[in-house]
């Protein structure tokens, strides 16, 4: 039978086809038109509503034009991973291991160290630590301007204004009336077309000095480097290459890892500081994330650091970029699981692993670095000369700045695990050698080996060890917040009626 | 125009429709009979051509039946990687790595420690090296038929005819006229089925200890438990249970990790043998390669032994899992590239980064040990006690116990570059211990410290040191290879005709 036949025979055969077609033409035109809707919608959302100058330090304002990544940032005021803070809530480290008082003695960071929070908190948190202490005036205090470079939108005007050098050289009181609003969205990007934009001048004169141009790198490198422009290792450079300056200055001109920026302190024989016991000239390594991810299998496969700390989502009809930025362990569905199809369970897991044994290991090198220290400080006052005490100096410089690079970084033993181990591993055994040494000098001196060592179990302790009148501190920091940051508030208000 | 009048005016398109139809038809009838053929093809592949008798040594006579599994077991032959050798030849261990020799001081290993080298030269290698001696009876030499464990299927038959224990309490050259196949077919297949089989006691016991019945595992489980019956840390257990004995027992019982066995053996006092240098009592890890893929993230994944190191190949119409065991950075595009989307280069620098990074903390453990083991002996010879020197001791066995765990595994930087990194820490700090509480003994006995360290940096200066007379051993195992290896053949070619 022919298809003629039978549609002869059977016609409803083709009337069927064609109401069949008709129904899937018209689905087909309702898809259509909610695509549509959704991209008006889309483009609704992205019509600007405000005019934002250009270097407006008002996350608020921006948040105008672009609600869904504002509140997002919004929400970096919420916990961080494995500490849920609430508000003003922080995590003491100092008391979570009393051993940093005694590692970084005679060193503003013995005095108050806290875990990081959110970018929200950027601000208020350097404005309350000991570490910026209690100026009463703006040339008081010990730390410069330069502290505050990464902490707030308002030093691009800051640094306009003045000249960055001249910034750099001010007291940290003395921009503290000009700077209010935490790290946000002018940090990064470009208010005409939202581009993101490297505005700090130490990441592009770091690169700048390799001969590259890093505001030719690609959008997904930008991803990384916008991060960079404050999560590395960075120091203060001065007039006299070994004392710290004002000058930010990225360490990279020899390479990023823990042994070629050692190199380069080491050519410019540069320390951060004297230690308060040890009197070892030592390196403070701040927090080189962006040099360790660099090092770690994500980096490797092209990962960028907003792929996982700044995951695309989507609400109704839009697909943005969060600015929630957090551990990705607490948002292992929007970020781990784009890629790896393991369970939530499985892959914390598989991060928890690698942080176990990172964290034995640093916590072997905090110990045996605590008594090379305490022991340094016995051997000095038992009258060991410099020459006998100059190579164990070394040896805890070395040890303690691989320690530091390991412990400082937020995310190392997540970024890079193995080259964590890998430098506690060299650490250990350098303070393995200092306290070698240090038997051998507190022997020729008479002192009975092995000495008794002080308790200095608890931050308390450590720090009546190292000299730390924590209360006095304390007492001075409250009045400094009671009678000087509502001065501050009061000018920045001031000053804030001129931004529109 | 309706589908009726349609085809009435041209009615080449319903003829069109038709023979379009018919190609189509066609074709698949094509590529059926394709699949039929190759089906057809893998059932005469796998038709027995010879009856193969349980037990049957012979990889050969396996290999009549399994000629594409033979024929790439008999691979093994070819190099390995990064070290290709050619029939005979070997990579001299302790010629790269003299420190060994002193680590391995009143140890077999000290006399001769080649790189492992394919399935295919177990025999050949066991027979040869200085380790097994040169016995001239079957009831000479210092080692037991135990050795020959993992390296014959013809140790099988030796087994169930002798039983078990009594197999392992006869002197190794007891049973060397009667084992000649290298480690093949039957000690991992049923050749009923062909099904996995877990042949050998040690691993069965180890997990019957643990109320697990290891033949119950899944086939995947059983890709890797074939390989553990052999790649794992083991011991030879006696009556006394501080000395080693003749049974094999994997040290399983506390768990499987570095820490877990050292529990173990530390509950017994149990010592592989006491160090001629510094009189410690030490742990010989063996090759702890189960217990390391155990604790990285390949296994973490349920990707066993097999996976990797015998991947699927196709040959003609026949999909089969090649027997040539290697590294899989041999074999990057059959192995690495199954799962893994990077390029070769990319995959292969991945694996070697790691490497690098693990060597270089193992390397630094092998300098801290031989010091500790040169410094203890000077410690006794100028008059130590016992008293000072018991934990020095202890250190030296934690250390090297840990150094040797990272070391010895074949791909432990691959398996868990971080676990061994981590492990290779604690023995970098435990050295550094044991220096320490030796630099104050020495100091006590008027030892001038530092001690000159004798010149140690070859193979031949480090066993002169060792007092290994190598020109001696190597001469009677000459000797032994003239004049007993060939009777052993002799008998084993008598007893092969008895198999048929």
């Amino acid at each position: 039978m022919s298809l003629n036949n039978l549609l002869e025979k059977k016609p409803w055969i083709g009337w069927a086809v064609f109401l069949g077609s008709l129904t899937a033409v018209f689905l087909l035109g309702l898809l259509a038109a909610s695509i549509m809707e959704r991209r008006s919608e889309a483009l609704i959302a992205f019509a600007p509503k405000v005019q934002i100058k250009s270097l407006d330090p008002r996350n608020s304002k921006w948040g105008e034009n672009y609600p869904r990544e504002y509140n997002s940032f919004l929400l970096t005021q919420e916990g961080n991973f494995k500490s849920k803070y609430n508000g003003n809530g922080v995590v003491d480290m100092l008391e979570q291991a009393p051993a940093m008082v005694i590692l970084w003695g005679g060193y503003g960071f013995s005095k108050d160290y806290n875990q990081p929070r959110g970018h929200f908190y950027a601000v208020e948190d350097i404005r309350k630590t000991l570490r910026t202490g209690a100026p009463k005036s703006e040339n008081e205090g010990s730390q410069p301007n330069t502290c505050w470079t990464c902490k707030s939108p308002d030093v691009l005007h800051l640094m306009k204004q003045m000249g960055i050098e001249n910034f750099y050289q001010g007291k940290w009181a003395s921009a503290g009336p000009s700077i209010k609003n935490p790290i946000g969205c002018s940090d990064c990007h470009d208010p005409k077309n939202l581009n993101l934009t490297i505005t700090r001048p130490a990441l592009v004169e770091a690169f700048a000095r390799q001969g590259v141009d890093i505001n030719k790198a690609t959008h997904q490198e930008k991803r990384s480097l916008v991060c960079a422009q404050c999560h590395v290792e960075y120091y203060f450079k001065g007039s006299d290459p070994k004392k710290p300056g004002t000058n930010l200055t990225f360490p990279w001109d020899q390479g990023t890892t823990v042994d070629n920026i050692e190199k380069y302190y080491d050519a410019l024989e540069f320390s951060d500081w004297t230690h308060s016991l040890s009197k070892a000239p030592m390196l403070k390594a701040q927090h080189p994330d962006y040099e360790m991810w660099k090092m770690g299998i994500h980096a490797k496969r092209g990962v960028s650091c907003a792929d996982c700390h700044m995951p695309y989502v989507a609400e109704g009809g839009i697909k943005y970029t969060s600015h929630h930025i957090q551990s990705p362990l607490n948002n292992i569905n929007q970020s781990c699981q784009v890629c790896h199809r393991e369970s939530e369970e499985v892959l914390k897991n598989n991060v928890y692993d690698n942080q176990t044994k990172v964290t034995e290991i640093r916590e072997r090198v905090e110990q045996a670095l605590v008594r090379t220290h305490v022991e340094a400080k016995i051997a000095w006052e038992k009258g060991a000369s410099e020459e006998e005490m100059q190579p164990i100096l070394k040896l805890i410089r070395q040890s303690q700045w691989r320690w530091d690079f390991a412990a400082a970084g937020h995310g190392n033993s997540a970024h890079a695990p193995l080259e964590s181990v890998r430098m506690l591993g060299h650490a250990l055994e350098k303070a393995g050698e200092a306290r070698l040494l240090l038997a051998n000098v507190l022997n020729k001196h008479g002192v009975a080996w092995p000495i008794d060592m002080p308790d200095l179990s608890t931050k308390e302790k450590a720090m009546a060890y190292v000299g730390i009148d924590l209360p006095k501190l304390k007492g001075e920091k409250e009045e400094f917040i009671k009678s000087i940051l509502p001065t501050w508030d009061q000018k920045y208000n001031e000053f804030e009626k001129s931004l529109d």
